[in-house]
């Protein structure tokens, strides 16, 4: 009835988030010897970092799901969804009703985690391969990853892959002066960083390109920005001649009808798969993809699935090539990409095998015959449509009328693009109805209504370039085609997978909390997921506010000045922050200072995203606790002086440990003229109890799929906003397409954007929203202590099993903790991996694996897991580690036990005559609770080496599975 | 873009809904000799009652789903949802977002079927353990069933019971004067069929019941309609005193705060679940309550939940007391009920699970603050209130000003009750805001805003009908409290039922079909899930435009004149129906025509409804081919001449095959002066190729969750439209509280009400209503030939190894299929539960067993398979029959086989060792597709005998699963 006042109130959504319950509380602080909640925190965050009080008023105090939702629905009404028929890269696209319920609001997909335990992920896997597949297809090439982070940032990876991948030693790129805005604004901003020359040329109207010089790379928008399909070859192959590699960014949709890149000579194809079935969300979150040709697979950015074997020999999925993954190649890195966009590629892939070749084909000639209709009209009007050939875009030629046509079409319902004061873009999609396609006309003075005569089958693909080549011809794109069909589909897929509906998935420092149900509500709502990122500004003025709000919100949390929502990765915050330490010292005449400094326990992508912001980097040793070592800081302050741009550290440190000279060492950077750089990944420990901007930090990246509830989708979507003090806030991203300058606070941000829409992935952001305006600063608090609390029960209740790697005061960890198993491997021979894969017999997903130290497993429980979870959890560790030293007392040999054979198939214990010197019992029902609830792993341990020397990404045949 | 101009154009939904494609009917009708489909449907469906041409206008073209869902919305858009606190048994209440998600929204919880085959229904049968434990507890009675259809149907039938069950033999009930109106309607016009007279009395006000002379039993409402919470344990007591049994409709939320029926005297409670999580959706579906107390169990209707064991002696749940149910007693049947409200009774569970007894407490608790809270602000107005103690509804004493009063609060936002002129009834709930208790004293006259000065805490329950007793302290209601805990309990739960999203369900006569997400998409929409039944005319417009269209287009499809949706389960559309004829005959001075023909081979609830409707059911003979007995029934029908009232057929006949004779059939009943029920159970075969009306239907009952999409919910909801020709309109049921009354067509439905709310169970409406708007004319006419064409391919693919019983022209069947297990069971003793239970170690959902011939398997494939579906079935079936070859030349035991011990658990392979004629692999993978697509049966066959020797209805100890 009213606001709850404390988030344990009956009807506040913080006693629903939080799993363990005040009287769990007291029976694992007795475990610990605390007596209360904030005893424990007392204990475990210095004192020196404390914030005094609360999170002021800034933070309102907690609403309810409902009172929540409801002010969500009065900011959806604050928008107005008109027909966007803007295009540039977004276009209207029908989510089949079948995918929506069972993929986008099943907590079965949107709840897992990126699929780095490969044996219990084979459902997205086959997802991902059947995207991989698509790409493929669609655009000629060998070999697609499992998705990008958008179209704009695939493009500039892209160039980064050509430089890398260029027998040219030039440092010059050329651009086809006919690409996306937001495309070239990214290349800008990103090639600067890296010394990379932008060329622009009018590639489509025939500029020689071997005339421009030297180049590694050349960039062709195919069709072109303004529209036009044209045939790029013979630039392509000019620029191929001399040493360069041709990056092509094309429609999917479009490449149904056209010649495909890769048979234009493309080496890499890139773009985005929003319009198969991924609402427009105000911009994101959609899955980018990249193609290349064979050869370049080793150099390509982000995740590839592939195809490798079980230990019966069975065919199964895994991520291959994972040395680009977790385990990133720091400063030698070439990209800093890390989570791709895992739950918006199996929407799109599944999009395919939902249409078929048929349907895409059909969905893609309705399109383009609908954009033919349209010029015929306008024509029939004496308008001057500018290209002959053309696939769903048309640019119209109106010579100071730009302006009115484009007023007058919002007017009506539909949104036009002003391209300039004589060009008028119209884009037309698998949604536009005839209806629509009148107010265009009337939008152009034509008359109210025309007929049809018949059905659409015309369209403005030349012959030249129509596409002859077959694609989507693997059954798995010519079977699930029905709805039933399809419905089980997903769900014979989801049921492979383990996410956070079947059980605890500990990942230190991935932060695996709930998503709540209410959370995800709103990022469905029409008027949240069908807006177009270039819609006018008045039409936007309720996302635009609830922007505000979470910058504001997550400005006070951190104890930052400013936020910008932009980075729709952790990775792209980190390098936004650390452009915007380019930007700021550029400014103050600066510019030689370039090292950046960075702890040797540091995660690896902090190095990579030091790389791709132009800096060197200089590792800073780490002490035997795991923390910064001070006086090698010093010396490599002394060391480099003048030259200091940042210091990168996390807080708590990868260890997952509250450092107590964290204010000494941004004093020292300070003192040097440097910037400080907190990663956000472990704020989960910290929130409502320290904040970063109050230690030291000058700027920070967070993870909303980490602190604030996004969900992780099975490996993507994330969001990583960047958060930064005043004086860097010029240098934050901004965007040239953005409908305000200005972000919460007054702040204006001018660097250069680092993701393709202007606010990221905006269509998600609900979801955060929704957390911190119903758990209010008090129910963050509670969440954090809880968190705390559950990470160090669990390492008091292994540590006798298992030693426990760093601790802070009195022995605490932060959030997470570090069981050593180097000690039981010595003894026993069990490695990390057989643990890991035992313990999804025991019905758990493993623990992050080798990650900061080798050897060890990384658990972070988070606030979520409720008491008798985490005990289920501490009962299967203990008993992993008996079943360890039975191998070590030699009652198991060391090659044949349960731990050596993890993870154990229903078939494998079925099957045939059992040789195992273990009962049956004892591989799948060790504990015997898991009679009643046992998820069954659909394969055995899978062979990571054998699928990287035998690469293969696409669909394996039928035949591979009998 | 355009509409399509057949079901198979692209976009058309047709072609998602139905499983096999065009070049699937080729092969096919190659193997049934044909070579379209109309061919096998012109030999199949007799020329006598073909329709001449396809249906007429009034089925709108197909929509695609895009469009039917604007249209839903445009409805949607016409309804205005204000604030309902009008109470009568419907109120707010906040269905907690991971139910609505993982329940409502989950294909595997609402595409169930009904748990007849129990060993893959452990999930929702536990879900409705939990259901009636919580019905018990708060009741405090011993035993409760498994849901009713809804509140006034529950006090019907606890009127029938009370009669069973009761020493007197008087034929009087007494009913309190303070009872909800329409339960007071319903009663009326079910006590006037069956020759009950009802007396009414002011018991509440102290009325001498034993001065209102014998009576069987006695009714009261408690709290009362108008909100008196009262002590009727000396009017019970002085009731039962003299052989009556007590019955009670009781709030189960006000039960959390005073004396349950149990407690005071009551021999039966009934009500509604609806408050506890489920929205109001102008009325329905919810789940109605019976509890009984020990003793009276056997003479409960519906459905009952039971704790058995299964083969290995674990507990496992079941349906028990099965006579009631699929075997029910026809013409000796006390109640028509077969269907439950599963889907509701499951969430409705669910929502005590996750408040558990100290949440459900506190949402009682401030209920009856806030009704306290509003009567003191009420009274400081100078208002009267005219009772002491309450729980949630005032009656405020406005003589002269109740209109005023109503339309000022309507104004204002919230929907008060005009009881009569001088009173006005407002209900408060859970979800009732401070504002929203601002807005009622406003429409009293009150002043804006009153401030609070503290919690709410003071009630009006009387200290003496203070609860003492506990509830809810089984385990299950007080784990499941976070999130997480509750989104991985129905997950777990979901993950051991058996749903269509796993495979085929081939129901003869349920027509599991598709249930398409987007004819779901509208049920959660608030602008229908949140109208309350009683709701002003103007507000719900939408809805009963919705109502309108739906009523004509099934007119049509029917060959009717007007239809009724009010019936809210197939069996209380027949009765409505026989009603209707009952209520015709009285109006022409016929009331002596009572006598109903029944043939043998009709469902059981033929008789049933028949019975209740005042009817003496008289057998028809049918001859060896299943057909109606023509001679038998020209004698019945000489032999009963002017007692004839009815004929009921169901055509296609429940043995699935078309007969020839049906017009002289209905002939020959007219010509006697009887009325023709045809009942509506197989329309899937016949929709779009002849209708009802046209061959001599007067009356039909139609199943929308069979035929029109409705999802089956695990058992539940139904809706069971009346459709007449217009000499029955004035005896179809009307309601006194219906917001219009006539009907599509301008008809006028007369009779008494049939179900609680005037439209029945209108929140589902909208998916049948966007079945038949997407499917259009020719869509439907499809569907039902490619349900025939599926049911003739699986027979004739089958006939080799199990007779096909019963066929008509031409050798083939319609809709479904009969195969004899008879002649395999005299050979090798394998029998039909055999086979069933067998058929769950393949993937497979049985048949309809033994249903309408003992011995046989009725197998209804539907339109929605798909090829390889079926061949999968057929694959199954044959090798099932190939197993019981093996046991009948003695290759395995008879009783220590495949068949006979199935279904296998994964324990039951994996476990100790293993000591049958056959292998662990032969058990569970007898074909090799399963090791890819296993589903695990939880639980070995159930011994249905051990649990109605010992009946228990509760949740069993959780010791009992160690």
């Amino acid at each position: 009835m009213t606001s709850p006042s404390s988030a344990f109130d009956l009807d506040a959504f913080g006693r629903r988030h939080i799993g363990t319950t005040p009287s769990d509380h007291s029976v694992m602080l007795a475990e610990l010897g605390y007596d209360s909640l904030e005893a424990l925190m007392s204990a475990a965050v210095p004192t020196s970092i404390r914030m005094g009080e609360v999170l002021n008023s800034a933070i309102p105090a907690a609403a309810t799901e409902r009172e929540a939702l409801d002010e969500l629905a009065a900011l959806a009404s604050q928008n107005t969804v008109r027909t966007p028929m803007i295009g540039l890269g977004y276009y209207g696209t029908i989510t089949p009703a079948v995918i929506q319920r069972n993929v986008l609001e099943n907590p079965s997909w949107y709840t897992a985690y990126t699929p780095y335990q490969p044996e219990i992920s084979q459902g997205r896997l086959e997802a991902l391969i059947n995207f991989q597949t698509m790409v493929e297809n669609l655009t000629g090439l060998d070999i697609a990853n499992a998705s990008m982070l958008d179209e704009g940032t695939a493009v500039v990876e892209g160039m980064l892959l050509a430089r890398r991948g260029s027998k040219s030693k030039s440092n010059r790129f050329v651009v086809d002066v006919d690409a996306l805005p937001q495309t070239k604004a990214l290349l800008v901003s990103r090639a600067e960083a890296v010394g990379i020359e932008l060329v622009e040329a009018e590639l489509s109207e025939g500029t020689d390109v071997s005339a421009l010089g030297e180049h590694f790379g050349i960039f062709v928008q195919y069709p072109s920005a303004s529209g036009r399909v044209w045939n790029p070859s013979d630039v392509i192959a000019a620029s191929k001649a001399q040493g360069a590699l041709a990056v092509v960014a094309a429609d999917l949709l479009a490449l149904a009808l056209i010649t495909s890149p890769g048979e234009l000579g493309a080496d890499v194809a890139v773009g985005t798969s929003q319009r198969f079935g991924v609402p427009m969300g105000f911009g994101g979150p959609h899955a980018g993809y990249m193609a290349v040709r064979k050869g370049l697979e080793r150099q390509m950015p982000g995740r590839l699935v592939g195809v490798s074997q079980d230990a019966a020999g069975h065919p199964a999925y895994r991520l291959s090539l994972q040395a680009r993954e977790q385990h990133i190649r720091r400063e030698k890195a070439t990209s800093n990409i890390c989570t791709a966009q895992v739950l918006l590629a199996v929407m799109a892939s599944m999009y395919a095998v939902y249409h078929g070749p048929r349907g895409i084909r059909a969905i893609a000639t309705q399109t383009a015959g609908k954009a033919k209709l349209l010029a015929g009209w306008l024509e029939d009007l004496g308008q001057h449509v500018a290209h002959d050939a053309y696939f769903d875009t048309l640019s119209v030629h109106v010579p100071g009328l730009a302006k009115n046509v484009v007023a007058r079409g919002r007017e009506l319902g539909v949104l036009l693009w002003e391209v300039d004061e004589a060009t008028v873009q119209v884009s037309v999609d698998e949604t536009t109805t005839l209806a629509e396609l009148h107010l265009v006309t009337r939008a152009f003075g034509g008359p109210d209504e025309r007929e049809l005569d018949g059905p659409i089958t015309e369209t403005a693909i030349p012959d030249s370039l129509r596409r002859t080549s077959p694609y989507l011809e693997h059954p798995v794109f010519n079977t699930h085609h029905s709805e039933t069909q399809m419905m089980r589909y997903l769900k014979q897929l989801a049921d492979r997978d383990y996410a956070l509906d079947r059980g605890m998935i500990p990942l230190g420092s991935c932060t695996m909390k709930l998503n709540a149900a209410t959370e995800m509500q709103a990022v469905t709502w029409p008027a949240f997921a069908n807006l177009h990122p270039f819609a006018p500004e008045a039409d936007v003025v309720g996302s635009l506010g609830l922007v505000e709000q979470l910058e504001s919100w997550l400005a006070e949390v951190t104890g930052y000045d400013t936020v910008s929502l932009q980075p729709n990765a952790g990775s792209q915050g980190e390098l936004a922050g650390l452009l915007a330490i380019r930007g700021y010292h550029l400014a103050n005449g600066e510019g030689e200072r370039d090292v950046c400094l960075i702890p040797s326990s540091a995660h690896g992508t902090n190095a990579a995203s030091a790389v791709l912001a132009g800096m060197r980097v200089v590792v800073v040793a780490t002490d035997e606790l795991g923390n910064v070592d001070l006086d090698d800081l010093r010396a490599k302050i002394a060391e480099h002086a003048a030259s200091i741009s940042a210091l990168m550290i996390t807080y708590p440190s990868t260890h997952g440990v509250y450092e107590h000279e964290v204010k000494q060492i941004t004093q020292a950077v300070h003192d040097a003229g440097g910037q400080v750089y907190v990663d956000g990944a472990n704020l989960n420990a910290l929130l409502g109890y320290a904040r970063f901007g109050d230690f030291g930090g000058d700027v920070s990246h967070l993870n909303l799929h980490k602190t604030f509830c996004i969900p992780h989708g099975g490996g993507g979507p994330g969001v990583g906003p960047v958060a930064a003090k005043a004086h860097l806030a010029p240098y934050l991203p901004g965007h040239p397409m953005a409908q305000r300058a200005d972000h919460a606070g007054g702040f204006v941000h001018g660097g250069g954007p680092v993701s393709a829409a202007p606010y990221g992935s905006p269509s998600i952001l609900p979801i955060s929203w929704a957390y911190v305006r119903m758990m209010g600063a008090e129910g963050l608090k509670q969440a954090t202590a809880s968190a705390v609390l559950a990470a160090n029960f669990v390492a008091s209740r292994l540590r006798e099993h298992f030693p426990v790697l760093y601790t802070g005061d009195n022995g605490l960890v932060a959030h997470e903790c570090i069981l050593d198993l180097r000690p039981l491997t010595a003894e026993t021979g069990v490695s990390v991996d057989d643990v890991a894969k035992r313990l999804i017999d025991y019905g758990f997903h493993a623990p992050t694996m080798s990650f900061p130290v080798a050897g060890t497993l990384m658990v972070e429980p988070t606030e979520s897991e409720d008491l008798a979870e985490l005990e289920r959890f501490v009962e299967a560790m203990v008993a992993i580690k008996a079943e360890a030293d039975a191998v070590g007392r030699g009652e198991w040999p060391a090659d044949d036990n349960p731990l050596r054979n993890a993870p154990h198939t229903a078939e494998s214990v079925i099957a045939g005559e059992w040789e195992h010197p273990y009962t049956r019992e004892q591989a799948v029902y060790p504990v015997r609770s898991l009679v009643r609830n046992k998820y069954w792993a659909p394969v055995r341990r899978i062979d990571q080496a054998y699928g990287d020397r035998n690469l293969v990404c696409a669909c394996p045949p039928v035949e591979a599975f009998a």
